[in-house]
C-alpha cells in the first residue's frame, strides 16, 4: 500500500495487504521455422515491440493486464490474440516470475508457453510491432523476459515428452525423419537417427500406423501422437 | 478498478488495470507418518484453521498475502513458518490458481509445494490451530484448496523422480526397501519388489553405495540419491 499510504482514506473498507502489486500475463510461443538456405530449421517466438516506459523500444512477450474478471487463462489468450493475432491451441501456464525488481513497479507475471505449427503462424495477421526472432540468439528484450525464454527453452528441451512436440509442432501425421529434424532444431544439434528411433519406439508416446510415405528415399513409417498421454502429461487441471 | 472508479481521483498517476486483483500464496507441504497399528504409512499434509471469514472454521493450506517487497519464494517462506512453524528445504513453485470465483475478492494464489521428512516435521513447534491430515481423505476445504491438493498429489504420484522423493521423505541414505514403501504410502497401493528394483536400477537418478544394512532380513545395500539429477531437474531458475 505504499502508494496510498499519506492519502485521506476515503474508499470503502479495502484490504490492506497484497493489493499494492499488479498482476499481468506472458506468452513464450515457440514454433520451427526453416530460412532458405538453412540446412536445418530453428526454433523462433514473436516479440511485440514496447511504444512506451519502461523499455520503450526494447522487444517484449507478447502479454497485458489482469482483468479482475477473467482467468488466468482467459487472460492469456485475450493478450495474446490482441498483441499477434495468434490463437494457439495449447496454450499452458508455465510459471509465475515475481522478482521484487523485475519492473519499476511491483508486478508478478503469470507466464504460459504455446508450440505452434507452421500452417496455424501462417493464419495470423501479421502485425507492424511484432516480430519473430531466433529463441536462442535474441536481443536484450524487456524486463527479466530473456530469463523467462530461456526457462520455456529449458523446459521445452527437457521436459515436453515426444507426444507433447509432435502434437504441437507437427500435423497429425508425420514420419521418424520429419520428428527427427523438429528435435534437432529444438535441441540445436544433429540427432543419431537409429538411435532417436529407439527413443522414441521405446517411449511408448507414439503411435505408429499402418501407413507408409515414400518419395525419394525408402518408405518410412507414418506415426501419429499418443493422444492419451497428452492429457495424462496435464494432469487433473485439465478441463477440456 | 471497480472498487475505486466512482471516487474522486486525487492519488497520484497510477496503473488503471491489474490492481484490483491481490496476490497470496499458499503451500502444499507433504510429509509421510505412519499411524500405530497401520500396515504402511500415509502421506499427510498440514493444514491451519481459519479465524475469519470468509470460510471461518474451515481448514486451508497454510499462506498469506504478498507482500509488495518480497519476491514470490520468500513469500513462501515466510507464510509458511508464521503460520505452521516450518521451513522446509526444498521448497518450489506449483502453480498459479487464479479462477474468478475462487474467493469473494479476486484473488490469485502462487502455490508452492515442499516435502518434508519425518525428522524436519518434529523439530518444528506444535501450533494450536494446525493439524495434519491425511491427503487422501481430506475434509471440504476453504476456497478452491481441495483442487490445489488433488493437483499437487498428481505431480507427487506422476512427475516427482525416484531421486527427488527419496530426497525429499527420506534419510540422506535408504534402502530399496525404504524408498518402496515411501512410493506405496504416495501412490496408495503396493508395489511388487522385484519390478519396483529393475525400475529404479534402469532410472539411473539413484547411486548404488557399497554399504549394506542388516537386520532382520538379509544385508540390503544403501543408495544415496543423485544431486545432479536434482539440480537439473530443477533447471535454470535454481540459484543455490
Amino acid at each position: 500500500m505504499t502508494r496510498t499510504a499519506t492519502l485521506p482514506d476515503i474508499r470503502p473498507a479495502a484490504p490492506t495487504a497484497g493489493d499494492a502489486t499488479r498482476v499481468a500475463v506472458s506468452t513464450v510461443i515457440f514454433t520451427l521455422r526453416r530460412d532458405r538456405g538453412a540446412d536445418r530449421a530453428s526454433v523462433v517466438i514473436p516479440l511485440v515491440r514496447r511504444t512506451r516506459d519502461p523499455h520503450e523500444g526494447l522487444w517484449a512477450l507478447p502479454g497485458g493486464w489482469l482483468d479482475v474478471a477473467e482467468s488466468l487463462d482467459t487472460a492469456a489468450a485475450r493478450t495474446l490474440a490482441e498483441t499477434t493475432g495468434l490463437a494457439p491451441s495449447f496454450l499452458e501456464q508455465l510459471y509465475a516470475f515475481g522478482a521484487v525488481e523485475r519492473s519499476p513497479s511491483r508486478v508478478v507475471s503469470i507466464v504460459y508457453w504455446a508450440l505452434l505449427r507452421s500452417d496455424e503462424v501462417i493464419a495470423a495477421d501479421a502485425r507492424e510491432n511484432v516480430q519473430w526472432f531466433d529463441a536462442a540468439s535474441l536481443p536484450r528484450l524487456a524486463f527479466d523476459h530473456n530469463e523467462i525464454v530461456d526457462y520455456a527453452l529449458w523446459r521445452l528441451r527437457n521436459k515436453a515428452g515426444y507426444s507433447r512436440i509432435a502434437h504441437g509442432l507437427l500435423a497429425d501425421e508425420f514420419t521418424l525423419a520429419q520428428l527427427r529434424e523438429v528435435y534437432e532444431a529444438v535441441l540445436g544439434r544433429r540427432l543419431d537417427p537409429a538411435n532417436f528411433r529407439r527413443q522414441v519406439e521405446n517411449s511408448g508416446n507414439l503411435i505408429p500406423t499402418e501407413r507408409f510415405r515414400t518419395g525419394s528415399h525408402r518408405p518410412a513409417r507414418v506415426y501419429r501422437y499418443n493422444q492419451d498421454v497428452e492429457l495424462a502429461d496435464r494432469g487433473p487441471l485439465v478441463r477440456h
